[in-house]
């Protein structure tokens, strides 16, 4: 995701410059020729030195000790923001870190990404129409707010502000929960014994509903256990949903679980609609 | 579906004539008209005589009644069969409709569809590389099984035969439950208070895992409702599932959770993988 954001500053000429720090020279001078950046360095120093704004991209449990090393070397009026998407445990621990300095980092999710990792998949509209989490808090600044919502704004991004806790608790349904549903389906295919011909009878509605479940599994594992309280809560939810769905399964209540798949057609087909008019309004004008 | 198949059968001249049965006769006129069937009718008898093989394409409660209906006018050597989701009570209730003449109806489900309804949707490469289950019984001739499976493979499908429960247990696992947790995290959306900031949240991974909760209420409550027995066991095996996740989360238990989500990975993946196999498999040569 920071190749894609490099790219859309560079190619879309936001920035001066786009400093790459990392631990491998190789692999930041290549990401160089490649376009995605326009310096690099190996040492966070002069990385955060003179940067206006500093994104940190790391796996979310390296995201508070990467914000609070650097803001030991960020100049005045500098701001640090985050891609991570779980932000009530990041936020709180950076802010622990930063003391009085907490005003100078905004927790963020750009709610964007692929499957594929590394630069070499970098995609200059990765951005384009995605919604961002901003999460201010109230040891925040107004201005900082502000910069990191304009920057967001600039590579193509609908910015959407919450506190961490509000932003924690959607996810777990909008996302989390999604990502645990396609994971339970595939292994409880398994239920029945493997084969080929139970394979065969796998379909596209299928493959559409476990999409995520190949997802970064190191990955999705901190999501989840850094958002363990809304996960949890958003399961029991949905075990409640289920739990419906065999009740009106069990009493024969046509009535009943036809009104809860109606729902739940009208619930999608709203998202669907929404979609399409943000999508439509943020259309750069003919 | 019929208008799909109607499509493919005339444009790779695999049948003489396709006769469309219908009550509406301006829609039948009109499918004609757009090339899907060659010929029309009203009357069930002139649909049935002479025909060679019978495809029945209604919602699954009134395939049976259709089946037996229809058994009155066929000629000899006839075979009849359905498009159901759902096979083993249509099956049973059409043999004990049909009697001694059980032999010369085949149960089949073409794994294939779409949400769009109406001949006006037809495509000719609906059936290409779908499979198609197939489900005889003790009950069903040889020849009357051989012939359903090559109707299916002349317009694309590859076969899979089941015995009728065996194949409404499978497709628990493989599409009605998935169905079913698509409406679940709809619904389950609406126990956070609605707001566009929270429907702003939702991104791709929700959309398409949610896809199918958009598919026609009325046909996929007979589907549930015909296939309760399978569909309780399979969301049993859900509910443990996500209380599996639950324990892990409540106990911190990393590893658990971790080899959870790379059973599912790995499920996922192969899937992909035979999937892709099979499509190559049955590319015609070049």
């Amino acid at each position: 995701m920071g190749g894609s954001l490099g790219l859309a500053l560079i190619q879309k000429g936001l920035a001066e410059s786009v400093w790459g720090l990392g631990r491998n020279e190789g692999r930041l001078e290549n990401a160089r020729k490649a376009g995605v950046i326009t310096h690099s360095t190996t040492d966070q120093a002069e990385a955060a030195k003179d940067a206006e704004i500093i994104v940190v991209g790391l796996p979310v449990e390296r995201i508070p000790a990467a914000v609070v090393g650097l803001s030991a070397s960020v100049s005045q009026g500098a701001v640090i923001t985050d891609m991570g998407s779980v932000k009530e445990k990041i936020v709180t621990e950076i802010e622990a870190g930063l003391g009085d300095k907490s005003s100078l980092f905004i927790g963020s999710h750009p709610m964007c990404g692929s499957e594929k990792q590394g630069f070499e998949s970098a995609r200059v509209d990765l951005y384009e129409g995605a919604t961002c989490a901003v999460t201010p808090t109230e040891r925040s600044s107004n201005s900082a707010c502000e910069k990191v919502v304009s920057f967001w704004e600039s590579v193509g991004c609908r910015t959407l502000q919450f506190n961490p806790s509000e932003h924690d608790r959607i996810v777990a349904r909008t996302s989390h929960v999604p990502h645990i549903t396609a994971s339970a389906l595939c292994n409880m295919l398994d239920f029945e014994c493997y084969s080929e011909k139970r394979d065969g009878m796998v379909a596209t509605g299928f493959m559409g509903a476990t999409r995520t479940a190949t997802g970064d599994v190191e990955n999705w594992l901190r999501i989840f256990l850094d958002n363990d309280k809304y996960v949890l809560k958003a399961l029991g939810d949905l075990e409640t949903s289920i739990g419906e769905v065999r009740r009106f399964l069990a009493n024969e209540d046509e009535e009943g679980l036809k009104d809860w798949l109606e729902r739940a057609a009208l619930t999608r087909n709203r998202l669907a609609d929404e979609r399409a008019i943000a999508r439509k309004r943020e259309a750069p004008p003919e």
